[in-house]
């Protein structure tokens, strides 16, 4: 085996020629049975072992600068660059992180798990390099997906503009996450179609040079045009053509259900964890589908992540013009809503929170300021979504705690998740974001319908001395934390506060005539977050307030319970906490 | 005189095509004279008089819907559209807003002032129009300035996917605010020497449709060519060559410094209110200047606005390669910060708060998540900013509080704000961002330099019973509030407290054990502000905290100091307050 003697690129670039078909074989091997045991983006990172592999034995990184976009294809790269054994050894397949990390290593330039960044921060290297006068190669590798992205496009602009050498390879394997959409894409097909000769090029339309190459698993051709392209003093693409999922018969097959795999059994490709059931995706498929189909006015929006809200190509197909999928463009997605808002049509939205991040000024600038009656599922925004630093789901009340007019909705369970959809829907005031709950599918069957959710929180447990504040996800908390100070004769008034980013101040104003200290209980930062509100709202009376958050810091690959744990959010700690300042 | 009896665009359809050149006249005279009393933005409102007659004679607004990108050519449609007085009777300049605003027209579809939106507002109203099976036209008017912005990509790449019916007309007057800067101006210099003939055409690569229009000053020309595109099922760009500032020769001769003008002389040009002296971007640009002929390390960055740092076209041509304008683009700004970073130069954005809203993730993602040592200057942050709906200064604090590692520095003086500026380019922690003073530029002369900004306040008067914690800008309201106090025989603590997103929990501690009431002001947001921090902090304690601060709101062409007042920050308000709290 040769991946096992590999520490550095320099036994890359040390192997023969005729080792490295082989070497592919093991890289491949290592990511489809490590991802089999511990999940991971399976589909891009096939697609550029052969790329890889090339760009090591072509480029002397950390000298030269490779910067790979959204990290979805740099296990190969940790491979070759000393981490092999994490994705030999079972034993130690957690050892590195799904994404680029420089603290893992030099050969990691930035941490990263957003798309579209890489041609930006590659420009800046390459004017800090033409600055301090030094001579190295630049290269940035972005995949088709990410191109749609508006960032992408600024940073290609940009590279034609300050035209010094910068190599940026396309890897076009013809899928995003999706499908997918746009005009770039049809461009892109055009050029694969005429092995690059098409007079339609947006690369050379935009002032930057061009290559093409068929076969992006070819590494011997690979290596003949990066190395051409070796010290070039002009920003160049370098337009590849892979397969995604490329050695791996069910990705190649499937490449949307493959771009992230959980884990896997090797010989069928199922899912190896247990089924956990009814998902919110799912929740959110059925509501909607069925709501097009009761009105040709409802149109709904992703941007690339259909899946978040259950939308499987068969529902989307259903669902037909109302299912737009905009591609990787978070930006236009939100202005576009504002757009189909105005002129007439319900549009939903259904986003990642790490990903509306993108939209922050779309959101405020378009949607709030002209307070249209669109709808935002914020989906994975909770300290139970993803735990990459990169991908973060609980600065969402934070950030959607800063847009003027935007109701933001914490469903307690499934069905009031289902009837802020339906009030959602109708109202006409403005817009209306709603943080779909992540940790788990709570039930209440005696829920109530409520007539309106534009304010208004609900008192789930009326007692005495403390009120308990319990938002969305962290509402089976709250409960388990007044259960426990019942036990010890504190009955404790429970609320669903409702609204994320919006205080009850005349609730407030009742709670605290009543108790002696009111616990806000939520699982987003609490810099800017909902118990600060509360504590704000109350900073003039006696009251005490306890707030419950989590820090405004990049926990990476955490484990949510003992995230919350260490902001003391266990039922043992905040009852403890509680007694403490009840004697006081 | 035509434009006195246009009520409505029906007005200029009935008129003969001879009337036009004399109502074209009319048109400019009233944007020259009006904009020469209130200021407004005059050159792109110049170049656009021809396109927007022949828009309402062609189209039927409303039904018919045109987006004005940014709103910056909205002045003819304005006059001709029903609030042409606002434009010839002086007493009624200021009836309007400067940008489009459906409160003040049906025709104005959506308020706006940030760029690069009209594409993707524009393919929401053909979603909506197409799901109702209605028909009318949809018109994208955008600038080429506009267009390196990645939001009018992502549009753009959208509406070639939609495929349906849609006319984006490019405005290509040669200019952005300052000079285009982007790969895709010279495909547009391409474009316009070849009549739009090149081969090259990043529109037709994206798969739209195009036409060129030589003459955009020519009305039946341009009738002509929207004419012909009535109706159209596909979507098509129609780029027309004009003039910046056509028609009034200081604007065409300068068209940087006349993209806005401020109140002037007709006759000369010259500005007509009092020199304000020395500002904060002439002593930003003399700093940046000399610190980068001594480092060759620094780098200046700007988005499209070098004017707002004092980078005159002198200073950035001194500047050299260390001055990089990236035209309108603040995502690929902040990530390309975060590349020079990381390459080894010293970086420093100046960009106005506003705008910084696009670049939200790439702060957090980019620029936080690597914590590499780039400095932001945060310009126009403040309630004394631009006070227009579209462009609010006062929403940074609670932005930029969601950035984990970013210290926010909020200077009171030029001798802080220069201190702050030394220490941020020689230390290595990672980000740092400074909220450019905007209201006056404070002198003191007696300042001590202070080792580091990382943490820490400056406790600036001993005093007792109440501590008053006056942020930037607002310092010298505090000064004048403990004054007062003092008249009253209450001896204020008096504290600067330097970081506006971090509380400084040892010296809250400390003041909560000696006074009884804390009091905070920021001309920010209260949601998220540094008030509710220091509230949160304090929330177990008994002292009082009482929070002066802005509404989550969109105030419109507001007075800064009524709406201080309307929140309670005056000297009085806060002083009766305050007394009320210590006597309760």
């Amino acid at each position: 085996m040769y991946l096992e003697h590999i520490t550095s690129p320099e036994d890359v670039r040390a192997l023969p020629a005729s080792a490295l078909p082989a070497l592919a074989k093991e890289i491949r091997t290592g990511i489809i049975e490590s991802s089999a045991v511990v999940g991971g983006h399976i589909g891009s990172n096939l697609s550029v072992v052969e790329l890889t592999i090339a760009l090591h034995r072509v480029f002397t990184t950390p000298r030269d600068k490779v910067v790979f976009d959204v990290s979805h294809q740099t296990y190969a790269h940790k491979m070759l660059t000393g981490r092999a054994s994490a994705f030999l050894d079972p034993a130690r397949y957690e050892e590195v992180s799904g994404f680029s990390s420089p603290a893992e290593s030099e050969h990691d330039l930035f941490a990263m798990g957003h798309t579209s960044t890489s041609v930006s921060l590659a420009c800046g290297l390459v004017t800090a390099r033409d600055l301090a006068g030094e001579k190295y190669d630049v290269v940035a590798v972005i995949g088709d997906g990410s191109l749609s992205g508006g960032l992408a496009f600024e940073g290609l602009d940009n590279a034609a503009e300050l035209g010094s050498g910068l190599i940026i390879v396309v890897n076009d394997n013809e899928w995003s996450i999706a499908p997918n959409h746009g005009g770039i894409y049809r461009n892109l097909a055009e050029l694969r179609a005429t092995r690059g000769a098409s007079e339609h090029n947006v690369f050379r339309a935009l002032g930057l040079d061009y290559r093409y190459l068929e076969n992006g698993h070819d590494i011997a051709a690979l290596e003949d045009a990066l190395r051409d392209l070796r010290g070039t003093d002009r920003p160049v693409v370098l337009h590849i053509h892979t397969k995604k999922g490329q050695g791996f018969a069910p990705a190649e097959a499937d490449p949307e259900s493959w771009h992230h795999a959980v884990p896997f059994d090797l010989a069928t490709g199922e899912p190896t964890g247990a089924s956990s059931g009814e998902d919110y995706a799912q929740i959110t498929a059925a509501y909607l589908s069925e709501r097009m189909a009761a009105d040709k006015s409802v149109v709904t929006v992703s941007a690339a992540t259909p899946y978040i809200m259950g939308f499987t190509p068969e529902l989307r197909e259903r669902a037909g013009a109302q299912f737009v999928d905009v591609g990787i463009a978070e930006e236009h997605a939100v202005t576009y809503v504002t757009g189909l808002a105005r002129g007439g049509a319900r549009p939903v939205l259904g986003i990642y929170g790490t990903f509306l991040q993108r939209a922050y000024d779309e959101l405020w600038h378009d949607l709030c300021l002209n307070a249209v009656p669109a709808v935002i599922l914020v989906f994975g925004a909770s300290a139970f979504g993803t735990t990459d630093a990169t991908h973060l789901g609980f600065y969402d009340i934070a950030m959607l705690g800063d847009m003027p007019g935007l109701p933001y909705l914490a469903p307690t369970c499934r069905e009031e998740y289902l009837d802020m959809l339906d009030w959602a829907l109708v109202q006409t005031n403005g817009p209306v974001a709603i943080r779909v709950p992540v940790a788990s599918v709570e039930s209440r069957p005696d829920f109530e319908r409520v007539e309106s959710y534009s304010s208004g929180s609900e008192v789930v447990r009326r007692g005495s001395e403390v009120a308990l504040l319990a938002l969305g996800d962290l509402f089976p908390l709250g409960e388990k934390i007044a259960d426990t100070l019942a036990a010890s004769g504190i009955r404790a008034t429970l609320v669903n506060p409702r609204l994320a980013t919006t205080v009850n101040e005349s609730l407030l104003g009742r709670l605290a005539a009543r108790h002696r200290v009111i616990v806000t209980l939520e699982d987003g930062i609490l810099d800017g977050g909902f118990g600060e509100r509360c504590a704000r709202a109350l900073a003039t009376d006696s009251v005490r307030v306890l707030c419950y958050g989590l820090p405004r810091a990049f926990p990476d690959r955490y484990d949510p319970t003992e995230l919350l744990a260490s902001c003391g959010m266990t039922v043992e700690g905040v009852v403890a906490d509680v007694k403490r300042l009840i004697t006081r």
